[in-house]
């Protein structure tokens, strides 16, 4: 489809998501291309289209070299060309999950694109919705990469509001920033979040919805759900506030987008398996998708299929389950062991819940304070907002809490 | 470094990679974030820094239901964050691969930077040297894809010169076509050619540099040499224009840099593994590293590790040279029988000799003939530029070519 016929249909199917196009976003097509041309010949006893070589079944013929190192991979979805948008039998995977944690009432989602990576949907819904001069709401302390996609890299201007309060997430100054902002604009939400460690409580997100669907829009709002499912205490709401703004957006004015993904989902980092997904089904979601497939064709191309046929034998394997729920079990005990030392010896941190992380308020310089920290044998993250120090207790073993407390009280106890 | 001292290292350095900077270039850097902290930390008892999990000793320690998939790979590198840039030990190997093929009194070339694919390597130059309104020579016919990434994507200006001729590569038309272009612009070379399946000889490559040095510049030449080594007529030069440029190439007015990979030649399409190396060793090439750091942190932030693993796990394997050889000689053989039959049919085709392609000029309407081809049962890509067809002889087998050119015949033959 032409960029202009499928900005008429996007306009028809989701004029908020048509509205807020950036430049690129609008120009963005997926030409009738050598993968178009290709699937069209899928049924020829010759097809001569495309430039990878398959065996004389028509399967996959790798080099032993590298077959070898994968014999339990299916070497067709390891070995040849992922379609764009992936593996489709991962994004169906994918989709079931997601449906599983949706909220009573919720609208459908579009089918999961996979992504070379959750920065890379970061990057390609900035490519498709960010331009210069697009407000782009984030949060603060927010991870630092947030500001080099949306500003050094598609020139938008970032907006920001103290996310923290001793209770918790700061609707209030959430509730100021939204309301400053004259759509169309993006709105970045990220929980659980990284650096804060923090996931909302059920009348948190209730309020946070509220806020968002009083504007009057059109809204971009870009759920980052990396730590999707990571809440260690038990009473908050586990799942993306996606699911809770799926019940409510209106199309007249919100697009509710998530990126989500196998990177600390299934603990896979150097795997670069991730999902973009939005509340926008049929006519519209088909036509999000043919703007994402344009931007991923002209970013990465196609996304690793041998990480996608992992994730997706991952995902089938029986197993998983108990291996995952054995390390969240892992990951809760370090969390409480954690906030009980830091309360214990008197550690001031705000509130943290989930994810990989406690956020420390630095009384003084950040940055002094992490080259302290590093004589001291502790590496720390320092950030300028605050200025706080990130610690990752996901990258300590239990029984390193309690020395690192010690190390921490030292500098930081009240 | 900030964005202007990173600049001004490059324009110390290598004038001409400065001056042709796009406005995006100029503004990346990478900043200080966790991965530059996560570096400092390494050394540290404790190293909270990361978001990632280690296990007790310190290495990755994946679930077992990803673990089973792959048990013959480093499980460090194929689960743990690789570092921008790469693995270390893939970067080195691929830099000796280079290093082999390079002309008597070449320039040093840069550290090899790992992209997911070779056309990431090429958004990521696009990224850095191709902004609204640069000029981007491309051949043609050429891949369609690049007019998506440096026209649609980047806002360059698509200049283009008819690239075939009865006798090979038309070099009167590229140095009319690089005498036009006032730099700073790019300058795209794809040998061997996709869709041209052609491979220059020693006295055209050797013109074509002379045309390139002979322009004032800055130019950015920009080698896509996903074909690299895949020349089947054994009396021309197999590899790469980039090593007879980087022998002449004056830091004051070109920047020669390269993108390759493991997808064609590991025959690992499904990978996307692919390198970008420049012609800029030293300062100069670490100050271009680092702009690739930012610009790779912004779009995918790391390259799937797996796949690392298993291209330089293959790569370190010493069957892997006869495996390749092998299936070289079997596309070469395909190449011979095509060529000959074409010829004895009478079905006129483009000189080729190299990659997986031969181009088939279309007496009619190109799209037209495809459709009628794909009645016949052979699928065929169709280009514009000429017009044209593209057969992918990569796609059939040995005995597929004799029907095949009967099929051609039917509808080509003079």
């Amino acid at each position: 489809m032409s960029a202009a016929a499928l900005n008429a249909r996007l306009a028809a199917e989701h004029p908020a998501a048509a509205r807020c196009l950036s430049p690129l976003g609008a120009r963005l097509y997926f030409p009738r291309g050598i993968p178009v041309q290709a699937k069209e010949a899928a049924a020829c006893a010759y097809n001569a289209t495309i430039g990878q070589l398959r065996g004389p079944d028509g399967h996959a013929a790798p080099l032993d070299a590298l077959r070898r190192l994968v014999p339990a991979l299916d070497a067709d979805q390891s070995f040849l060309y992922a379609p764009q948008g992936g593996l489709p039998n991962l994004r169906d995977r994918w989709a079931a999950r997601l449906a599983e944690r949706a909220s009573p009432g919720s609208a459908p989602l579009s089918r999961p694109f996979v992504t070379s990576g959750i920065t890379h949907g970061l990057s390609l819904l900035a490519d498709l919705f960010v331009g210069p001069g697009t407000e782009v709401l984030l949060p603060s302390p927010c991870w630092d990469n947030y500001a080099q996609v949306f500003g050094t890299r598609s020139g938008g201007i970032l907006r920001s509001y103290s996310a923290l309060s001793p209770e918790g997430f700061s609707v209030e100054g959430f509730a100021a920033a939204v309301g400053a902002l004259r759509g169309p604009a993006v709105v970045v939400l990220n929980f659980p979040s990284n650096p804060g460690g923090y996931a909302p409580s059920a009348a948190e997100a209730d309020q946070l919805v509220a806020v968002l669907t009083a504007h009057p829009g059109p809204l971009v709002v870009l759920c980052d759900d990396a730590y999707q499912g990571m809440v260690w205490d038990a009473e908050r709401p586990p799942h993306s506030v996606m699911h809770r703004l799926a019940a409510v957006a209106d199309p007249e004015r919100l697009l509710v987008v998530s990126t989500d993904g196998a990177t600390k989902e299934l603990f896979y980092f150097g795997g670069r398996v991730g999902f973009v997904t939005a509340v926008l089904p049929g006519g519209g979601g088909a036509a999000l998708e043919e703007k994402l497939t344009a931007a991923i064709r002209v970013s990465v191309s196609s996304v690793s299929g041998t990480a996608q046929a992992i994730v997706l034998a991952a995902l089938d394997d029986l197993a998983l389950l108990a291996q995952r729920e054995a390390l969240h079990a892992d990951l809760a005990a370090r969390w409480a062991r954690l906030r009980d030392g830091l309360e214990a010896a008197g550690v001031p941190a705000w509130p943290f819940n989930a994810a990989f992380f406690a956020l420390l308020p630095a009384p003084t310089d950040a940055e002094e304070l992490r080259h302290a920290f590093l004589k001291d044998g502790l590496g720390l993250v320092s950030a300028a907002a605050g200025p706080n120090l990130r610690l990752s207790y996901a990258s300590l073993q239990l029984d390193d809490i309690d020395p690192v407390v010690e190390i921490l009280a030292k500098r930081l106890a009240r």
